[in-house]
């Protein structure tokens, strides 16, 4: 070892992930897995590689920008994958054949964007999607907002509002108004509502979309309505009452609040939020967006809507579909404020104390019994002393310690000590699973 | 949409994964976790992009040239990691002092090599491996192996070897016989053991290694001992007795076998096999391999052992370890021969049948309260006919479809039908979930 050794050191913008984070980051995962799958959604997985004309062609010249592109060593065109709708879009139009309609996929998996960093944005991140494709029925919509509800209420979020709109309401709204032409600089005027307010939206509706201050007043009428539901709801049947298309969105907007009423979710939970837009031309009708009512800054946190056309770019099928995309890095930004969730350092709850060299081979049976009882135990590798054990313990957050000297030995028991507590229990050996499971209850 | 569609494919090398594969493999790495987690690793995760310098350090010049390797747009030098060991030297180096010692920790990702496809290689394949960092205590040698042991009865393998060997042995044996220098070139020609046989293995010992026909025999006689433990740990024994370092080796050999022992391992599970080298330089210690007894000839399924020095690339702090690697595809490959665990396409193991379009609300209900019963549910999106709906569940998997029409709504009941074997049973809705669970355990 001469040589100077090399810097040890990530990329800009790429994370190491310790494992208390990690821990986090997997339960969040786990239980998103376990909802979307409770509705049966089902796993698919794509290569993080493409060809660059795939993926290029979807993208908005931001995102191409972002594109980590290289000519692999087979001289292909290739490069990473900056999101997971793409790619899904790709996977739908060459295998739609065998996965028959309707279908539920949920996708995890990390995407890479050449982001600036200095916006506080990552390069790598994991983006977790679910979507229902090649059905046109209202039920999809009504799960993707039930899916939205299980899955923050499974996450421990007792407060949070998922924001509900339907993108046919402006459309039908502008064709009354002949302004079709103008919808999506109408839509990206309204985008900037929440954060610039009324009066920067009316200037740039003026200036940009050129639309009158009668228009612009309408308009912002609709868009920001406020109050209950049902008040919303009567407003925008009435002001929807000229337009086909501006009616059926209030229609499946209504059908939407109901469904989801009738599958338990509480009321208040949704509210109609007609100045949500989500992007200017690739949602068609329900839009979603979910904000937690302690933490309104950091942005929606789920969000996604119906689409009438996915894969147009790859096939000459139509894929209508219906899904939401999770904010997991606001998320667990969330849940480390709110204190939600673990907040251990370690995978195992229990440490076995192992000090009595001689007896390697009865501590290795020792845990391997809490084990069988369903335990996740750690057994301490050396034989070092207690103490040093139990500081290990305490900073890693183990919850109990195991602990067996010679006395506990010839006894046939063992001390089950609580590292919060610090009190302990003296126990039979065949009873310390059960004493564990009790104090881990407690 | 006047122009031509891009044509959907991916890069050669490369998949994609469909519902059913992706379940089997997420029920692999599940379990895999589920296992890692019971024994304290923790997870970890690093970024699939690393400065180029940092991956170059370690591999060798075939991993070297399989890299995929390019400039960032900011004129950075990048690689994708092509193994995740290397990322964990790196990360040790790294993070040392924040996560103390002994450090276990788990890791599954994706990793990418610039294969020849023409092997049946992949250039995307995903890697989970555990690793027990900062001890030299034979314990954690001894919980790689019940690792091993626990993971693979927990996918339902009931016949499977570890092989066993230690690297001190043969070191101390070839030191004995004053060929230390030739450890290497012998490793290598011993490494064909079983591809090549005996005289092959003889021929490249003699004109590779500079090694005499009776030293050749020899080494031989040790490499390739056969028969049960106790007879071949006595053999080693006595061959060793002269070296040191061979004691050593056989002393922890049998640690190994006896702490395995003592944590339930049966007898017959692990097998002393001289001849597992693993390798050339990395691994010092302890060494694993994992066959299934149905299917020799797919190879090893777990693999690893212990090393010295994780990361002396990146710091001058020795980082002593033991951890193993799971053969992900081998094992998937594995289970699908052997056809255990899901066959399903789906994840959800109940369709909710929706035919009676004026109760959309009820159906949805009706799902919610199986689901709020600890069921996986699938509703059927659109008002179909029964056959189209039971036709769907058939090929995608479902065992249950629960159904109800005008009827049963009347009655508050449903019917439970067990798709395997058509037979129905009608109950109250408020017992769909309990018969259902019923029915999914038989």
């Amino acid at each position: 070892m001469s040589q100077p050794p090399i810097q040890p050191r990530t990329l800009k913008g790429f994370r190491d992930f310790l494992p208390g984070p990690m821990l986090r980051r997997e339960h969040l995962i786990d239980t998103a897995k376990r909802v979307f799958r409770s509705y049966g959604y089902s796993p698919i997985d794509t290569p993080a590689l493409e060809h660059s004309d795939i993926l290029l062609g979807k993208g908005s010249d931001e995102t191409d920008k972002q594109l980590y592109r290289f000519d692999d060593a087979g001289g292909r065109d290739v490069a990473m994958r900056f999101d997971l709708t793409v790619p899904l879009a790709r996977f739908m139009a060459q295998h739609a054949g065998t996965l028959g309609a309707p279908f539920k996929r949920y996708h995890v998996g990390p995407v890479w964007r050449g982001e600036n960093t200095q916006r506080g944005r990552f390069r790598e991140f994991l983006q977790s999607d679910f979507d229902t494709i090649g059905t046109k029925s209202i039920v999809a919509d009504i799960e993707t907002g039930l899916v939205i509800q299980d899955l923050f209420t499974a996450l421990g979020f007792e407060a949070f509002t998922i924001r509900l709109n339907n993108r046919k309401i402006l459309t039908g709204f502008l064709d009354h108004l002949d302004l079709t032409g103008q919808a999506t600089a109408v839509l990206r005027a309204l985008d900037k509502l929440p954060k610039v307010g009324r009066e920067a939206v009316t200037a740039e509706l003026e200036a940009e979309a050129d639309v009158s201050a009668s228009q612009a007043d309408e308009i912002l009428r609709l868009a920001a309505l406020e109050g209950g539901n049902d008040d919303v709801m009567e407003t925008l049947e009435s002001l929807s009452a000229s337009s086909e298309t501006g009616t059926t969105g209030v229609g499946e907007l209504r059908q939407v609040l109901e469904g989801m009423a009738a599958a338990g979710v509480p009321a208040g939970r949704v509210m109609v939020d007609v100045s949500i837009a989500r992007g200017l031309d690739y949602y068609t009708g329900t839009v979603f967006e979910t904000f937690l009512d302690a933490l309104p800054d950091i942005g929606s946190c789920c969000s996604g809507g119906r689409y009438d056309d996915l894969a147009s770019l790859y096939t000459k099928q139509r894929f209508p579909g219906v899904g939401a995309s999770l904010g997991v890095d606001r998320l667990l930004a969330a849940m480390d404020e709110l204190e939600l969730g673990t907040r251990r350092e370690t995978a195992a709850s229990v440490l076995v104390v192992y000090f009595e060299e001689d007896r390697r081979d009865d501590y290795l049976a020792l845990a391997t019994r809490l084990r069988r009882g369903g335990l996740d135990v750690e057994m301490y590798p050396e034989p070092r002393k207690i103490g040093t054990q139990l500081k290990y313990a305490d900073r890693r957050g183990h919850r109990l310690a195991v602990i067996a000297g010679e006395q506990e030995w010839s006894a046939g028991t063992v001390q089950v000590k609580d590292l919060a507590s610090g009190e302990s229990v003296e126990v039979p050996a065949a009873d310390a699973a059960d004493t564990c499971h009790r104090l881990l209850e407690t």
